[in-house]
């Protein structure tokens, strides 16, 4: 029987679709949080599911087997990586592309815990799924280096090594989803302003004088 | 029955206590590359062993466990980070302080492939070695926050978040451990250069002007 659309006891109570997309998105950040700190193979669905509070077998209604999961997990964080990029082609000089990059994915990953930098470990994905994953990585990569040498080429960025800057930026992004705690200091918008001001500097051919100082901590 | 100190063939054939040395600093290289490459948890002894071209059972000589080789590199890695920083403590100001430092560090794990950042999953050390490392590392970002907060006392840096700083420059440096390719187009030395000076031109108070530029490639 198909989920009704419009709840039985009206809006108050989620309708079984709606219960069923929460799950999943539970399921999914729950992975992501534990593949992010076990690594893949220090993952099982046992693990999981001890987590979650529910059995084993329930994870199957929602995927087929634990690198399901995985290559969701990637899947999401390309295309979140792709739509933060697009989104700052639009700037006028390289240097404000990189800012705005760094911005948007920042703020990406700080928001949503799904999207996040998973390291590749070898056969965590299928052969096919790992090199759709380092072809969608390697893209990015690659516009980014363009952006730097456009960046030199009108004079917002100084002469620098358009390859290892881009390696610099795509680590430090990658490092974010390994320590920032949403619950810490710092909300998402105030990392992803600071740290998209601090690579700017780092390739700015102006001076820019001030870096965010400190804040007080948030009121949560 | 001891190894003899003094070789019985002379010089040019190594002791066996030499050749013992260089087969574990191989299995630690080995180790080190698949874990940083496939995760502890997705590394085996037998795919070590494999690897080497060796038994599983010879690695016993040399080691109790697979932790055992995964504490070592731990170990290491952290000693090599104390001296980078020991080293680059005599310098005047906070600026230049953490410049010499990432110009060490870099230096160091570009050189040694065993002195790598290896992310700490669950369960992979004993919950006392846990506790070492993560308090050696803790140790360091503290140190490095408070040569930021030096530096800026001391005018050689903006005012900034030296947490935040702190934590860019840790993600920076563990990230090379990732992709640094020892016969790619950068040598170590230009790495751990250009590194510093990135760095330094995030945080300085006097504009850096010029970058690392692009270099041919090395020939090798």
């Amino acid at each position: 029987m198909p989920s009704p659309v419009v709840a039985a006891w009206g809006d108050r109570v989620p309708t079984r679709q709606t219960q069923r997309e929460l799950k999943e998105e539970i399921l999914y950040e729950t992975a992501a949080r534990c593949f992010n700190k076990n690594g893949y193979h220090g993952t099982s669905l046992t693990d999981l599911a001890n987590e979650l509070g529910i059995k084993k077998t329930s994870i199957y209604n929602y995927v087929a087997d634990k690198r399901e999961l995985l290559y969701g997990i990637h899947v999401r964080s390309l295309e979140a990586a792709r739509a933060a990029k697009d989104e700052a082609a639009t700037e006028k000089t390289g240097l404000a592309k990189i800012r705005k990059m760094v911005f948007n994915y920042v703020s990406e990953i700080t928001h949503s815990p799904t999207i996040t930098f998973i390291l590749l470990e070898d056969g965590a994905l299928a052969p096919e799924q790992a090199d759709e994953v380092l072809a969608g990585r390697t893209a990015l990569d690659h516009e980014l280096r363009i952006w730097v040498a456009e960046g030199i080429k009108d004079k917002s960025i100084v002469p620098c090594d358009p390859k290892m800057v881009s390696l610099l930026i795509t680590g430090g992004l990658a490092w974010v989803s390994k320590w920032y705690n949403p619950g810490g200091e710092w909300s998402g918008e105030q990392l992803a302003e600071s740290m998209s001001i601090y690579f700017a500097r780092m390739l700015s051919t102006s001076f820019v004088d001030q870096l965010p100082a400190p804040r007080p901590a948030m009121a949560r």
